[in-house]
């Protein structure tokens, strides 16, 4: 138990070092001065290569500001809260394609103007976490009725009538369900609830609604978790149906955890433990070269996607997250294992002690294949988010 | 001059059997006798792995099988025109979304209700591709009559109003131009001019504009060839800006040699060579594995595409045509020995000798990194065009 202690301890420091080495990076390189908001097209070295801004990556970058002033007493800084409310008007200003209209765009020129539009709820959802977040380390009302009147849009858009999207009604066209869907809005659900009793209550039901949602992805007799699928939950035919992103699936598995926590629900708990957390980490995991696949099919198919035998960045951040979190609600030290395995992985192929973040994209054997640090769909978002919930998860396992 | 002789000759015998062999495989393997219509999602051995259609590939081998019914006595069998009939009477009853609107779908399913749509002309070009040669070998007018009504659509929403393809107007999205659009356009001309001196002189006018249009796309003074301008032929911001894609510039080179060759215009045809030819060969060619990397920024940094580094099997078709048309048009021996170089590459690391067709993705180091013979965006074109092609050339050389 001491060997097990300072194993923790010594990850803890480790994983606290590196998030310093990475807020330090995109507060050096990302901030836009003039405009407000956040280059997130950085080279290696931090040097903006591009200059447009993506509004998921806005909105993740606020949202992760926010947090770790609102967490961690040595990121309380005015120059982390000051970025993140210049970042908050930005979006408040330009996001939105057609105020007073929701629909947000994808990507904006620097100075605010739309580029492209996406008819998903993606940015939507971005612009939800920025705005609930600012409310908590401001307590200014204003960002708070943003973020609940977009999730209100939402939620329409997702349950009741999915028009406003603008996608049109196609005859071939399967009702299929992404699970990035569900996954959202369990992750906003969890946002706007937290230490809320009003906001909980008010997304009891969605709460529900959107873990069974996701649990319906669990198919084949409970042998995989499938990324769309009906929605009365039957497996779809095709590529489509046999598709499984093993980082999704366990990014899934631990916002499912949460839920589990926040019901009380041991028995759910070892479900999701084995369906999202196990499962895709057998899958997935590379056999010959160690790291998560991008993609799989699930008969083992060769996938349609050139990049499938890629290893991201975020799956594995989100693989952390899960491992540890599984092993804190649990105890069962086979995830603490797996959490060491993914993270030295992780820290080994994905960091640049040179200049500093994480390489997104290698190759399968792990050599880099981009050598960019953020682009059109890496920010400041899964890196640190990692980094700081697993130094709290271990901060508060080693005082048990 | 007899060596020469007899290394061409080799490679007509050996491009020959290669276009049997590819022939072959689509025509025991895609074949829907149900609907009409072609698979093209097919694993390493002809087995089909989804049953969507994607119009691009409907239209394409409607094409391919008419032409090599129309050019190759060995192909003119009865089983490739009434597979080919088939599949145009599939696009006649399914390709468009809203008839007697226009505007075709993406994909479709096994029975034709359309899936997706893009907002783009590409569905639209082979379609008209595929019913421009349906009239050539049946003679039949109403197929004519649809590729000539579809083409006037096209240029109508190109050169006049897109609003009908439904893209939104947005105040950042640049007035850009992509390469490929004028290129298509100018595929269409010849295709529709061919020994048909009404229709050529119909689009003679768009022919000039299509090459004019191509050419703008020549920067950096004279040293690059770039995929996206503004219309007025100026250099875009960014990455979109700096965007290469060595495969679109050779394919364009051929485009532009007929052209050259239509307007007898050996400075334009001198000129094409050495921008559309030459000049993507150098910056393209991977010089520690061979092959053409897929993506470039003009300015060495790295691209945004997580597949930049892949060797796609469609640049090396359209480099071969590319650099054999040069020779036969020009002369030049060094466009000869660079046809060599890439046909060499292209057999050694593309061609599947065990279940026959070719692979479509490799790694960088020529390793296969995706084991399927057809997908969404690969089908029986530019394997047999380029086979077909380039065995007529070689033909032609031979005769002189």
């Amino acid at each position: 138990m001491e060997k097990e202690g300072e194993t923790l301890q010594a990850w803890k420091e480790r994983l606290g070092q590196e998030l310093d080495r990475v807020v330090a990076f995109w507060m050096e390189h990302s901030h836009d001065q003039e405009h407000g908001g956040f280059f997130t097209c950085l080279g290696r070295n931090g040097k903006v290569y591009d200059d447009l801004k993506y509004v998921w990556l806005q909105g993740r970058q606020v949202w992760m500001y926010c947090r770790l002033y609102r967490k961690f007493e040595r990121f309380r800084r005015p120059e982390l809260l000051d970025s993140a409310k210049a970042g908050g008007e930005f979006l408040l200003r330009y996001a939105r394609v057609a105020p007073p209209g929701k629909k947000c765009a994808f990507v904006l020129t620097r100075d605010g103007r739309p580029v492209k539009v996406q008819r998903t709820i993606f940015s939507e959802c971005f612009y939800i976490m920025a705005m609930d977040e600012l409310w908590r380390v401001t307590g200014e009302a204003r960002y708070k009725s943003e973020a609940v009147e977009m999730m209100d849009q939402i939620v329409h858009w997702v349950r009741k009538d999915p028009s406003g999207l603008g996608r049109p009604w196609l005859s071939g066209a399967p009702a299929s369900e992404s699970m990035a869907v569900p996954m959202m809005l369990l992750n906003l659900v969890e946002q706007l609830g937290e230490a809320d009793k009003e906001m909980a209550s008010k997304y009891a039901e969605l709460d529900d609604w959107c873990a069974q949602r996701i649990l319906q992805h669990v198919q084949r007799d409970g042998q995989a978790v499938l990324e769309n699928v009906s929605e009365d939950g039957k497996e779809l035919p095709g590529c489509l149906g046999r598709h499984q992103n093993a980082g999704h699936a366990l990014e899934a598995g631990w916002f499912l955890l949460r839920h589990a926590t926040r019901k009380g629900d041991p028995e759910l708990r070892a479900h999701i433990i084995d369906k999202f957390l196990l499962l895709p980490f057998r899958s997935g995991w590379d056999p010959d070269h160690g790291g998560l696949l991008y993609f799989q099919d699930v008969d083992g198919l060769c996938p349609t996607q050139l990049e499938w035998a890629m290893k991201l960045w975020w799956p594995h951040s989100e693989a952390m997250i899960a491992f540890l979190m599984g092993y804190s609600d649990s105890g069962d030290p086979a995830l603490l294992h797996l959490f060491y395995q993914v993270a030295e992985y992780t820290f080994r192929q994905f960091r640049d002690p040179e200049h500093g973040e994480w390489f997104g994209y290698l190759n399968r054997d792990g050599s880099v294949a981009l050598t960019i640090k953020g682009g059109p769909f890496k920010g400041c978002f899964h890196v640190p988010r990692c980094l700081a919930m697993c130094e709290e998860m271990l901060d508060a396992l080693l005082s048990r």
